[in-house]
Parts: structure tokens; sequence; C-alpha cells
């Protein structure tokens, strides 16, 4: 029943941000009489789907749901409170909410309220859902998801810049869907003046979304702009939210207001050693409410971020050719002995039309 | 019987050189009542194996071979001859032997004495049986395959050369076995006075043969020396033949002497703009009867194979580590446009320990 749950809970995969990913399946012996899913934040959670499907069959039965129901009222009321009321008898959840504002209190409303509550099932299985809320919440930074499509020879681009296209269409429908997953896409100032990108999520090229519920709002366009060089003519504003960060002289400069103007948000940030710092900048992303993050930069950015040991997933799509070895890197990241190589483990590799897909995490030997 | 042949005579996949890998299997119907591959240059032929298993029941037997019978005296008597004197009734050959001393006159022979005969049995099969050996025969020039091992991100080295070991052990096992199968090995001076390596099979690196005959002597170093600069101390020197392709003007150089006394065959070939040309090579390579050569250089002779359309084969072994954009390339090939780029396609990925080896054959869109 848990197992339904996660599936249930994976249909809000690309709409449910800043909320988790939550699934819930209700049962009558080994009768399921209700099953919701978390569809987008402001709108109903699992629970009260579920509870709403199984109406009076909900007396006495077993509530499985991926994530402590909640006990605060937020822009919903409490599902702790809707569980008791409907009079589900026992409630069975995958793990406890993080969020300072439930974190095992959610729980200990059903417990009062006398419902036998069994926890810890699927655990591993439900943390994997939520990556972003889960690394907000315990870490105050958001999931850095870090996506390069690049040849077998490792390069990004020609020297030139010259880069479209390097993997092919199924390759490209994937990183439409990779977008729509995340709560934003961070972008340095450099991609922004070379590329003019849009970066935004583009429905009509996602191909199947299966059972999902299709993508809600554009996922926020960031911007690491420390001197405020994106033109205000840029593709990526006027199509959704858009933050730039930037140095802290430059908050109320001409070009700060020309940008607000086109609706982007600038976020001054003390500066390190004349740049951005990513942990500082990774920290306001989290305050800002941002799960999970996907790093869509030039190798500077990419490698940097690989260097601040701030990406959580790297996700390399490589295309069967070569670009040869004036190509620009796949990231820039300066190491000059073999004892410095960064390690990564291959999580999964999946073939998309004739590219590949590898996603690597931080291999532990790399520490 | 075909598909059986075909499976013997990969059991001389590391020791039939310069000869082509033959199996051969003779039926009495659906009996198999002799069956032989060929294990080594100078050693019995198929054909004759598998006619002394069968005895008198080759007689009025049909006998499946790979490769078109011989029908000259090389090492070893016709095999055309030992088929007609055994009193088989029916040859099936997958292919003609390309052979300008075979060619069709092997099967004329058996048509001659009235035995019936088929060919184009699994060709294509047959075919990939002998890649080398057909080349050189049709061609005038070897198979080609470079082995390069790199990082993602495209690396075989850091800056200062240092390498050891981008790969783990089953990827190193592999490339031994890789090793035994060709006729030599290709590299260029660069190497051998920055790495000083034996490049020798040590079978007891090898892993489980499984059916396959031991390697016989060890391949053939071939190294391309414009200057002979290879020092007389090299450890490539004195493990087995070595030969030496170097400018016409060193032919009688101090150096040239004593890497003769070494034991190496300093070849002198024409230089084009001051370097030795790769077509050139590849000729003379041919004409001393090298079938298939591996290419285990750094990545300027690499690129140069690359650039000149050499490569027949890629094998790239990916290790799961990044080495920094500082790195030495995957190849030396300068690009500048998209246009330009070198297409794979991707014939195998298969997985050595944490590491992937991608087998690559050009693509023809890359006209």
């Amino acid at each position: 029943m848990m197992a339904r749950a996660i599936q249930l809970a994976w249909r809000g995969r690309f709409s449910t941000h800043p909320n988790p990913r939550v699934g819930c399946v209700i049962c009558q012996g080994d009768a399921v009489v209700g099953e919701g899913w978390h569809e987008r934040a402001g709108e109903p959670h699992a629970e009260v789907h579920a509870l709403r499907a199984a109406g009076e069959r909900a007396r006495g039965a077993t509530a499985y749901v991926t994530l402590e129901p909640c006990s605060h009222y937020g822009r919903t009321p409490p599902c702790a409170d809707a569980l008791v009321s409907a009079g589900v008898s026992r409630v069975v959840v995958a793990m406890i909410d993080p969020n300072p504002s439930v974190a095992g209190a959610g729980l200990h409303r059903l417990r009062e309220a006398g419902i036998e509550v069994v926890e810890g099932v699927l655990a591993a299985e439900a943390e994997i859902l939520n990556p972003g809320y889960l690394y907000r919440m315990r870490r105050g930074r958001p999931f850095f998801r870090v996506k390069v499509a690049a040849s077998l020879d490792g390069r990004t681009a020609m020297a030139s810049g010259e880069s479209q296209w390097i993997t092919g269409p199924a390759a490209r429908r994937d990183v439409q869907r990779l977008r729509a997953m995340s709560d934003a896409i961070l972008t340095g100032v450099g991609t922004i003046l070379a590329d003019d990108p849009s970066l935004t999520v583009r429905p009509d090229e996602m191909g199947d979304l299966h059972d999902a519920v299709p993508p809600g709002p554009q996922p926020q366009r960031i911007i690491l702009d420390t001197q405020l060089r994106t033109p205000p003519t840029a593709r990526v504003l006027g199509n959704g939210p858009v933050v730039i960060f930037c140095g802290e002289t430059m908050a109320s400069s001409d070009a700060a207001h020309e940008l607000t103007a086109r609706g982007a948000r600038i976020q001054p940030l003390p500066l390190m050693a004349g740049r951005l710092a990513l942990p500082a900048v990774a920290r306001a992303i989290a305050e800002a409410g941002i799960n999970e993050v996907l790093v869509e930069a030039g190798p500077t950015l990419a490698g940097a971020a690989v260097s601040a040991n701030l990406v959580d997933e790297f996700w390399l799509y490589q295309a069967p050719v070569f670009l040869g070895s004036d190509g620009r890197p796949t990231v820039t990241l300066p190491l000059s002995r073999m004892a410095e190589r960064k390690f990564w483990k291959v999580r999964e590799r999946r073939q998309f039309g004739d590219d590949l897909r590898l996603i690597l995490t931080p291999d532990a030997a790399d520490a």
C-alpha cells in the first residue's frame, strides 16, 4: 500500500513545488477505498483527496501516507485533523516531515486522538520523492542538479561557443522534463549574454507525461550576475519569475532599476573576492522556498558548483561525437594531480535516441 | 552448423595471426563427426583438424567452413586437396578467401573434384571473425583499433602527464585481452619517452580466457619515431619483435645501429612535411603481414589516426571521474566548427568494474 502511495506521489513530480510530493492510500483491510496525491501548492493535500474519495468508508480505515500529515494551518487546514475527523483508526507514514512547523507534531496529534500510528515504512523510497524539500528543511540549502550536454571527448561547445545541437531530440525532450521537475533554473550571466536562452519549460516539447500532473507556472529563473550585465532585452525576462543575484553595490544601480522594470527581482549579496559565493547563494535560494535547482550554465559556473561540493546530481548527456580538443570543457575544474580527481557514482545510464544520459552522484571515496 | 564453425573459429582469437581465424564442422546428416579450428600459423588449418577428428566418417560427409579452403602450398598443404582425398561430398563455406593465392581457386578445386559447393552461409558473421585479414587482403591496410582510457570529462591524463590509473583492474584486464587479439601495437615515441611502457601481453593478467587458445608470441610493437629518439634502454625493446618507423635520413644513423643491436627492426619511410604519414605507415604494416593493429598512444597519434580516417574501432574506456579542465584531451583533434565534428556509432557499451567500455565505429553520417 505504501509503494502505491509513493507511486501516486510521483504524479506530482512536475507540479507540487515548493510543497513536497505526497501520496496517500486509504484501505479497509485489503480493499483500497480512497487514493490521493498532492497536485499543486495551495490545493488540497494528498490525504484530503484520498479522504474525499473514501467518504464514509474512511471510518475505521488505515491511511498510508508517504510523509507525516501536517499539523499546522498553511494555505490549507491541517491534514492530521482531517484524518481524525474522518474517523481513520490507523495511520502508516513513511517518514516524519522535517519541516519545523510539523516535525512530529502531526503524528502527536494523531496519537492524541487515539489513532494507531506506524512510522518508517519504505522510508528510503519516500526520501527520494523530495530530495530538495528535505535538503531545504534539514540543511538550509536546495538540492542541486547540474545538467551538461557533452561529446564523448568531453566537450560542450566549439571554442567559438557554437554548440547547437550536440544532443538529439529525445535528450532535449528529457531536459524539458528535467526543467519541469525543478523549482528553479540557475545560470550565469555569461550564458545569458552568449546564448540568450529563455530557460522556460515548453510543455509541448516534454513528450509523454504518462500519469504526471502537467507542470504549473514556469520555474523560477535565477541568474548570477555580479555586475548586472543582463540586458533588459534578454529573452529570460518576461516569461515568469526571474531573480538576479548581484553584488551589493549594484543594488540601486540604473541596471537594477531597468531589470526590475522588466519584472526581475534583484537580490544583492555580499561578494567574496569580487564574486558571488555559491554557498551564500544556496542559502538565499533555500530561504525563498526553492527545493530543487537545475544548474544550466556554462563550464565556469558548473565547475564552480562541482568545486564547492554543491552538486548533488550531475546529469551528463553524452552524444556519440567528438567535438575536438579545442572545444570547451565539460566543466571548468582546474586540477593538477590525480589525487585531486573528482569521483562519481553512476546511479543510472539510460539511452535517449543516440545519446546516453548518465546520472552521477558524488562518490564518498572523494572525501 | 556454420554458427558452430564460427564459434570454433573464435577460439583462435588470440593466436592465429597473421593467419585468419577459421572454424570447421564435419557432419553426416545431423550428426557432427568432426570439429576443428585453426590454432596457430604454421600449424594445421581448421579443416585438417576436423578431418582428423572425423577419420573415415568424413567420406560422403558435409564440411562447413567459415572461410574458403586454401588451394595453395603455404606452410601447410592445401586444405581443398585434403577435403577431396577424405571423400567429403559437400562443402559449405561462409565466404570466399580474398587472399589472391586463393580467391575462388579453393572452391574451383573442390568443384573440379565433383564436390557440391555452397557459399555465402552466415557470410556477415564470418567477416567479423577477421576484420584485419580482410582489410589487408582487400585494401592493403590493416584494421586499426584505437584504445583510450579517459575520464567522464574526456581527459586522459593530468597536464603533468600523470595518469595511473584512470581505469580499474577489470578494464585493465580487458586491455590485456585486446592486446592479445592484436597482431601489433602501435605507439609514438612520445609515449615511449614519457611512460616507458613494455606494451607486452601479460597472459597472467588477461583473466579467464574461456575456450580461447592462449596467446602465442608477443604482438609486434611498432613505434613511430621520425628522429629515432627511442632510448636503447626502453622497456619495449627485448620483449619480442619491435619495428621502428623513422625518416629516411635516420636509416644509417648511430641511433639506428644502437636500436638494431637491441633487436629492433628499423624501417625508414619518406617523410611528409617532416613527419611520418599514417597512410604510408599503414601500407608498410600491411605488407609485413599485420592484420589487426591496436593503437595505444598519446592524444597526438590517436588524434592523427582519427583525422586520417584510419580508425576502424575506437575502444573508449570511461572511468566515473573528472580529471578537470587542465587535463590532456581524449585525442588531439583541432576542429573549429560543429559541422566538422566527428560522428560515431556506439556498437557496444559494456561495464568493466566501475568503468564503461564503448566500442565506437565511424558513422557514415560523417562523410
